[in-house]
């Protein structure tokens, strides 16, 4: 195993201890939202943003002990968005991390309220013990994720996203609900890591370039992954754009040029960090891993 | 016009506003987005829990600048609420304050986003500016309403209630539902109000005291409403208790002795205050209110 594979496993396993600690206990009334919410979240998905967040907070010196819980509520928004996403009124997918979604596993009203409750719990952890030096920007982080989440970033990209099925969009539109739909996520997973230790303006600004380039990255491969991968690498119903007739770089580049894309995006996001030296390794190497992935 | 009916109408007033300010525009992207959540959350409503906010606020000398971003907070959890617990999943409701419902009006997709993005926007507002005397009571403040709102609080409570359909409950069981359902975010309503100002730890325990009682009462007082009342002055459906063979303390006690028990806990609120002295006043007239309000 390669050191970085073994940070890897070291972060999820952490995020994945203060997730199942943190989710309150299936035997804790009411049980079967309490058996949901774990179902949703624990023992599946790559984590993609708590190791976003564990690499920014190498940069900024903070404490993985700080970054593990602002990692746990990055990750909480995500399975929340997966959870309503799935939904039939939504995107309407019966497999997610390579099993039955919430809504085919418990019922439609469970899965709404596992999605309400899981986000709630997010805020819970992000404000429930000392994660940065001061109060104040702990306070700043608790708006930034709120912020990430809402109408003018993830949950506002769903809405951009539902109202561009079987439109056709520009690489601008499609590059503007990305940004929102997984791109604000995304950034408030970096920028949170880092403002668990001491971030200076400049390392911040370097962040926040970095963690757009990223998160576009993310999303090319995700549409090249979900145009030529199959259903059982991905653990999710692949194809699915297409069949929805959703437009994706695939469908607006073709699949050669995507991939160039995602590695002209990398590149940038390795231009981002180079003032910050050695201290931005981690987050080299996630920038490597997030264009280099097979599911 | 009293001088409670004009303080209300002050306290709804300033709530409408700070509401209106802070959700985005329906000419901001995504506009149909905007414009659903506006229309969940604008122009309606008693705003019960603002105006308890507010009083509360009076205990302990609150600033009503800060309160009423506290009270703007709170409205918008319960305005998510309504919004999702109307939908087909759960309570399949086509009318709420004398308007289409949301998934009714736009449609189930945008229902569910909205419900998202009003949760994350309450905790956006009231991590946004200063409204305590200090950041880590605010840090606290957040982690009160995440905790009122979540699986533990007012979720759990939605997902007893949704369990209970069909199923015989004792008093017991019915009130355990109705303190998560109901009281988790009433509580919450009156601490923080009172945390914007200086709150005394013994003033506190009052408050929550209190904040029980006019949970419970408010309850009681809704199921009698609901089979007595029409729908026209409900704005909502009325009956609906009894149609979906709800347990209610209607359906348990029968509608006198329900409109005894609301009496009695309004006596139980009265008392808690009692050590507050004058400027529980609100609070007292605000139990009156909620134990004999026809609507």
């Amino acid at each position: 195993m390669t050191d970085f594979s073994a940070w890897i496993q070291a972060c999820q396993a952490r995020v994945e201890s203060v997730l199942a600690e943190r989710l309150p206990a299936a035997q804790i009334a009411p049980q079967r939202l309490h058996e949901a919410m774990r179902y949703a979240v624990l023992g599946g998905g790559k984590r993609v943003r708590p190791l976003l967040a564990f690499a920014a907070g190498e940069v900024t010196g903070a404490d993985p002990n700080r970054v593990q819980h602002a990692a746990a509520a990055v990750e909480l928004i995500h399975a929340y968005s997966l959870v309503h996403d799935d939904m039939p009124a939504m995107d309407d997918d019966a497999l997610r991390r390579g099993k039955p979604t919430v809504h085919v596993e418990f019922d439609e009203a469970t899965a709404l309220l596992v999605g309400d409750a899981l986000q709630s719990l997010a805020f819970d952890i992000l404000a429930s013990q000392p994660l940065a030096d001061d109060a104040a920007t702990q306070l700043a982080m608790v708006q930034l994720l709120a912020q990430a989440a809402g109408s003018r970033g993830m949950a506002g990209g769903q809405a951009i996203d539902l109202a561009s099925v079987g439109k056709p969009l520009d690489l601008a539109e499609l590059e503007f609900m990305h940004i929102h739909k997984t791109g604000a996520l995304i950034r408030a997973s970096v920028l949170l890591g880092a403002q668990c230790g001491a971030a200076a303006d400049a390392s911040v600004a370097a962040l926040d370039r970095y963690a757009k380039c990223i998160g576009l990255a993310f999303q090319v491969v995700d549409d090249v992954l979900d145009a030529e991968a199959s259903t059982a690498t991905l653990g999710k119903t692949a194809g699915k754009d297409a069949a929805n007739n959703k437009p994706t770089y695939v469908s607006l580049l073709g699949a050669t040029r995507a991939r160039e894309l995602a590695l002209e995006l990398r590149a940038d996001a390795h231009a981002a960090l180079a003032q910050l030296g050695a201290p931005a390794a981690r987050l080299r190497q996630l920038a490597d891993f997030v264009v280099e992935r097979t599911f």
